[in-house]
């Protein structure tokens, strides 16, 4: 007889355990701390784009149920956003779905066994979504330079094709892209993306691109959509959502792009697990999308993001260690192996048996006052060493707490070796 | 090696077949069809019950990400609502959690082949969330009255507790409950509680309590909670939403209350599959119940649903036909076995393979211009002809609706056998 314990999908998922949210959270870390961890920004999105959610408030179907499939304005408001983009116009009705999109696509297409490939470092919902299905992650990590690019040592990553190749197996069901990547900043190249593409469909792989930064790539870089590159629509979902774009982590509105085929199994996984999107926040997208283009909105804020992203890595240049200069999104990678704390320094218990880098975090939090999240945390048990040195600093604050932010760092100094 | 294919659970869950609230959604109906159909109000909650979402909109927070367990401030009045209504004071931090919480508590606690209790007629979330999960749903019906207890009939429903206990099996893990009853109207009583709860004791069953409705309870009916009773808070989580409290069914916002064991483990699988719930409308719920009782809130809804609920009864009554008088919820089952339509009424095809019923409420929605939704569509293929009789019509509209309702519903007379 089955106890009152919890199923065995919570244990593969390791889920009872400490997250590194939780550990990293405004609340277990000193009260003057800045947060430069959790990827939310601690500003508004613009009025103008919250005032859908305050008119639909004061109607009747502004607050019910809405559609499961996504109101009819927004959609279309989706629709008019990416245009072309994806090589051709979308249909309103049958390629877009308003739903938080990760857990519907794992649950919708992976059997347990199947196997799915993830690029480390990894977003982990990413992991939990497939692990919680079943589903068994299989890691090809993302490689650091080794060459010093600045004085100090400009990181940037690259994947290993032939890893790649070698990870795919009879059981291969999907391959989950991140472009531009969280946390590496790494937005994929047209050739990284055909290269991809070729193994999906010489495999028969479906691919899920998460795009949710697709707003924020920097210089002369371009945002490509490996569902738009040749025979790839039909084996792509690819997944965005307001919290990027419009600066609004809390809407909870997302969506899925792709063929009917592929859409209707999310909707209808979705449907089924939490039925709709909450309304007055679907409505607010909706009149979001349809001011954005008035007010310039997606190049004002890529220009805000790009000044808030020099004085970030303009502060570790001067404190003379090595980062990432992010190509897209909102996050830098800092090289923290050569940052010494003490040997008895007092560590929480929730740190135990964690990486270095949690104890860095730990300590520049504490001692600086500026908290991140340690890399370990979006890599495999295996992969561990993999972001031992790094931590994901984020720069998705106002200007001024960026600014804050980057004088306090120069503390660093101090700690270096 | 696996193809584009969905995910067998999608099939075992039959998700992907039409599911009855499209085939009887307004857009599929007459548009002048009056839709007493799905569950939600043709009306807004109180304007003073959605100011706090207005509020949040205009703050940085109140954009952002929540909390994963919940924002503090509605946790707290979520506390305060319930005093020792559970036996005890609620522990906001442990003990309630912000969550969709049916797919959450399935996927917690339900592992591949576990079964899971259900009584007929269901709510069909709690079906496919336990199929999905590769869970078993064993079907406990609740039967209808015989007796004529009016001049034409008002049908009550009743537990057979000994199919209760045969339901009962070595890989029985819970049993779901709905007090108020979706769609009977049914309100558990002490005694069928303590019944249940031995049950749940005797065989050490984990219990779902959904409660949504809790605070539509009719006439001298008491909305007693299990988790009060000797033994079950440890074994009970109990689940509500502002859906129903504050007619908004469009700010998704819900929790769960129970014992930090279990709590903690939906909890994490809410983490895991969808994070956080949307932050501007947690303000609105945490405002509404601050709210609720300056304006007697509770009272005066129940007290309007009590007239709508005499509207409706009055017009089957009229009309000469059975029907249930809910005891709590805003659903009146109608009897539709004695209406009838002409051999070669031009059905839709969505229709095909459906019971009686949903003929008869095709029909009913069509000719008389009132929609609802067929019975059989809350009941397993094996016990179809249970349902085939009732129709289920919602009276969460609008007082002039449910007149007008009520006037169009008199034609049905013209179809009575």
């Amino acid at each position: 007889m089955p106890s009152l314990h919890v199923a065995a999908r919570m244990e593969h998922a390791r889920a009872l355990q400490p997250d590194v949210w939780s550990t990293f959270s405004a609340a277990s870390l000193p009260p003057d701390c800045i947060n430069l961890g959790q990827g939310y920004m601690n500003f508004a999105p613009p009025a103008w784009a919250c005032e859908g959610a305050e008119a639909a408030l004061k109607t009747a179907e502004g607050n019910q149920a809405a559609p499961v499939t996504g109101i009819q304005r927004l959609r279309e408001a989706i629709k008019a956003f990416y245009g072309t983009q994806y090589g051709k116009e979308l249909d309103a009705e049958t390629e877009i779905v308003v739903t938080g999109g990760i857990h519907a696509v794992l649950t919708a297409f992976v059997d347990p066994g199947d196997e799915v490939v993830i690029f480390e470092p990894f977003f982990d919902h990413h992991i939990s979504s497939a692990v919680l299905n079943g589903g068994k992650p299989v890691y090809v990590p993302l490689h650091p330079s080794q060459d010093n690019q600045s004085q100090h040592g400009r990181k940037t990553w690259s994947i290993d094709f032939g890893e790649l190749r070698r990870a795919i197996t009879s059981r291969t069901k999907m391959i989950i892209l991140n472009t531009p990547h969280n946390p590496v900043g790494k937005v994929l190249t047209r050739q990284e993306l055909e290269t991809i593409a070729e193994l999906a469909r010489e495999y028969n792989l479906l691919v899920f691109s998460d795009e949710v930064y697709e707003t924020i790539v920097y210089d002369d870089r371009e945002h490509i959509r490996i569902a738009s590159l040749p025979g790839m629509w039909e084996r792509t979902l690819t997944v965005s959502s307001t919290s990027k774009l419009f600066a609004a982590t809390g809407w909870r509105v997302g969506w899925l792009i792709g063929p009917p085929e592929l859409v209707r199994p999310a909707f209808a996984a979705t449907l089924r697990m939490s039925y709709c999107t909450n309304t007055p926040m679907q409505e607010a997208a909706a009149l979001s999308f349809e001011r954005a283009a008035a007010h310039d909105f997606f190049a004002v804020q890529l220009q805000e993001y790009a000044e808030k992203r020099a004085l970030l890595t303009g502060a570790f240049e001067r404190v003379g260690i090595a980062y990432t200069v992010p190509e897209g999104g909102y996050f830098v990678l800092v090289d923290v192996s050569r940052v010494r704390w003490p040997d008895d320094y007092p560590f929480p218990v929730a740190l135990k048996g964690r990486g270095r880098d949690f104890r860095a975090a730990w300590f520049i939090a504490v001692e600086v006052g500026v908290s991140s999240i340690p890399l370990t945390a979006f890599y495999c048990e295996e992969h561990q060493e993999f972001g031992e040195n790094y931590l994901r600093v984020a720069f998705c604050k106002d200007v001024d707490t960026v600014k804050r932010a980057a004088e306090r760092l120069q503390n660093l100094k101090n700690y270096i070796l």
